[in-house]
């Protein structure tokens, strides 16, 4: 099957943007507000002037490059994702998303393809928070859901503040508001992004359309027993913390695999005080559990405060949950995954469902309009590492869908 | 009942020695070869002159009193443990079973009691292992299981060597072979101890009769899977090693669990890399098992590894059982209990029987000569630490038992 966009081009830009960043092994870093950061957007500012949009940035420094609509004053359809790294990451996250929109406006503007709605291609500020501890700043701002004192407090390593390190490269913090949308201004929102596990690798496909982003929610699990000599003590006197958590992390792994979509993981263990012939008195463990429905992840939860419970009763130990974070799931827009379905068939591709276990702009940009993502297969699912991999026909089958869908979603 | 020991005057004796070493928040630090060591040492010596006992030290620096014999030639009926303590440990650990074998044999001498076998009181140097990481030098020596070539390799947090420490206190470990024993020279070895577990206290019952010395084994068990994300990797695509380390440490809560006296426990944890929203790659644990059957502890470690084997096959994992430490249990003579007994019943004690999960000089003696040990109750269960407790009842009612087994084993 023919394909519309130009493959090669396209890879060369993610080669080219690869070397902004680089250290000696290959590992990319671009934080925000650094001289990385500035030079990447440069070259990504002059591949959409090639494109033929009209290029700006707002006040938090998100990159906008805007193909004109028939209808000027029409709602914007929205396609983005960031060109911001974490410490040492690959070429494809972020990056992927941003120059396979280019691409396919690019693609549009050859073909002499005017569309009804505006179409802006958005590379957001510090999506993945390597700098601040604090990521999503340029969609949550967007969004209004970020404050100006939020850029005062968050710091980085060298206690730089977010509002600072703004003004180093000519944002001004106290405009922040000027960044914020309103519903009415967009038409729909579109991110294409590496997909960062192995389902569709596993299921030998190029292409995937996310269903939902799971929200996580991440709980600290503290188990209190008694200690005591583990010679000296008789099994039938214990009150073994260690016995207590393994039964209850065993359990939580059956509580989200009898869920459709849910994953819960255990990734963090301590044992206290954690002598070899000592029986702990405490174990803290970590839980984080996802699902892209709220009414499950809200079920989920409540399964696994009953577990600790129940297994804490039973054996004459403490328990304590404590939620650490919590982030709501955000559901594709229907109408939105039905475009993508047609955009796969219209490119010959199989339409596969799968949801997105970890967090996107897109997530936030979903509280303010219709949000679609397109996943494309990561090698070994490997990603956040220099070894992140998509191959050239992924990729360029993904930015073959996005085309499509750019085209239906931004006609009249 | 009438008593027949001087239960004040061990109580002060208790105390006496509980001074030395004590740091300002109570807790008692007294190293083999130090100052604090060779004060008790001073001390206790004073003690056993007192009781008649002619004393003097070998070259590994145990301390012994001789109450001769009618038969000066006859083997010995040893009685000891040690004053040497863990660093900010408590005053009965040890010092008990010192203190209330002086106790009986002054009583005896009180009393004009000549018996017919010697007996000699022997506190053994460096029960604890506190400061060379390398424990039970004294009874080890007169085993002859110590090398020289150990006392020139172990070493202390200075640098220092076991060798060197002897130096410096007079002893030479050139000399170590003149500490060895033979089986011919001993007739039987007792040892009092205070219980360190709960099983008397949560009898209601002041002494206790030991079975035997459980043998420790340590394991280390490594189980390795595949990280991932844990938002991005669904729940039937994984190799999670924390499920497959969680299932294994509860089974082997039950494996123990249904032997008659076996305890296993699993008291370090640790997962890698450890991240709240990462499937970990690995995950190491110990595990210590004992039982006075050496029979019951080949089988339990036997069941361990098949267990591991199962588990990780089942899930794809890997896993590795290395032995960290390795100590044959030992088992009581049926003729010391049978003497424990009949003394618990003179003293008007009922005869209750444990086994010891802790590892005590009597450990090591019993490769010589008939072994039997005496536990006191222990508060809380609490040992090596400076809340450390026995009732002064308690004492005085197990060194009562004492007082009358050494009497028994000692006529003719």
């Amino acid at each position: 099957m023919e394909i519309n966009i130009n493959k090669e081009r396209l890879w060369d830009h993610i080669h080219s943007l690869g070397k902004i960043g680089r250290n000696t092994e290959g590992g990319l870093t671009r934080l925000s507000f650094t001289e990385e950061e500035k030079a990447a957007k440069e070259m990504v500012s002059q591949w959409m002037e090639e494109a033929d949009m009209r290029v700006y940035t707002d006040e938090i420094g998100n990159l906008i490059g805007r193909y004109e609509g028939k209808n000027v004053d029409a709602p914007v359809v929205l396609v983005g994702s960031h060109i911001d790294t974490v410490i040492n990451g690959g070429k494809f996250d972020g990056a992927a998303g941003i120059l396979s929109a280019i691409e396919a406006i690019h693609t549009m503007n050859e073909k002499a393809i005017t569309p009804y709605y505006p179409i802006e291609v958005i590379a957001f500020t510090d999506e993945e928070g390597a700098r601040f501890s604090n990521g999503m700043l340029g969609s949550k701002a967007i969004a209004g859901t970020l404050t100006k004192e939020d850029l005062y407090q968050m710091k980085d390593s060298n206690q730089v503040s977010a509002a600072e390190a703004m003004r180093q490269f000519g944002y001004d913090p106290e405009k922040l508001d000027t960044v914020k949308r309103s519903p009415e201004n967009l038409k729909n929102y579109l991110e294409l992004h590496i997909e960062q596990g192995k389902v569709l690798e596993d299921n030998d496909l190029s292409v995937g359309i996310v269903t939902g982003i799971a929200g996580p929610v991440w709980f600290n699990v503290r188990i209190t027993g008694e200690s005591g000599h583990a010679g000296a003590t008789p099994m039938g006197m214990r009150k073994d913390p260690m016995v207590g958590a393994s039964i209850i992390i065993s359990k939580i792994e059956e509580i989200a695999s009898k869920e459709k979509q849910a994953v819960a993981t255990t990734g963090k263990i301590e044992s206290h005080p954690g002598g070899i012939n000592i029986i702990p008195d405490s174990i803290e463990f970590t839980v984080d559990i996802r699902d892209i429905s709220e009414e499950t992840l809200i079920r989920l939860e409540k399964e696994v405060r009953e577990l600790v419970e129940q297994v804490t009763e039973k054996r004459g130990l403490g328990g304590e949950v404590n939620v650490l974070h919590r982030v709501s799931p955000s559901v594709a827009s229907p109408d939105v995954v039905k475009q993508l379905e047609e955009s796969c068939m219209k490119a010959g591709l199989p339409t596969f469902h799968l949801p997105s276990g970890a967090g996107h702009d897109a997530m936030i940009m979903s509280e303010l309009t219709d949000m679609g993502m397109i996943f494309v297969r990561s090698k070994d699912g490997i990603s956040h590492n220099p070894n992140e991999w998509t191959d050239k026909m992924d990729l360029a089958n993904g930015t073959e869908v996005l085309f499509h869908s750019l085209n239906e979603l931004a006609s009249e």
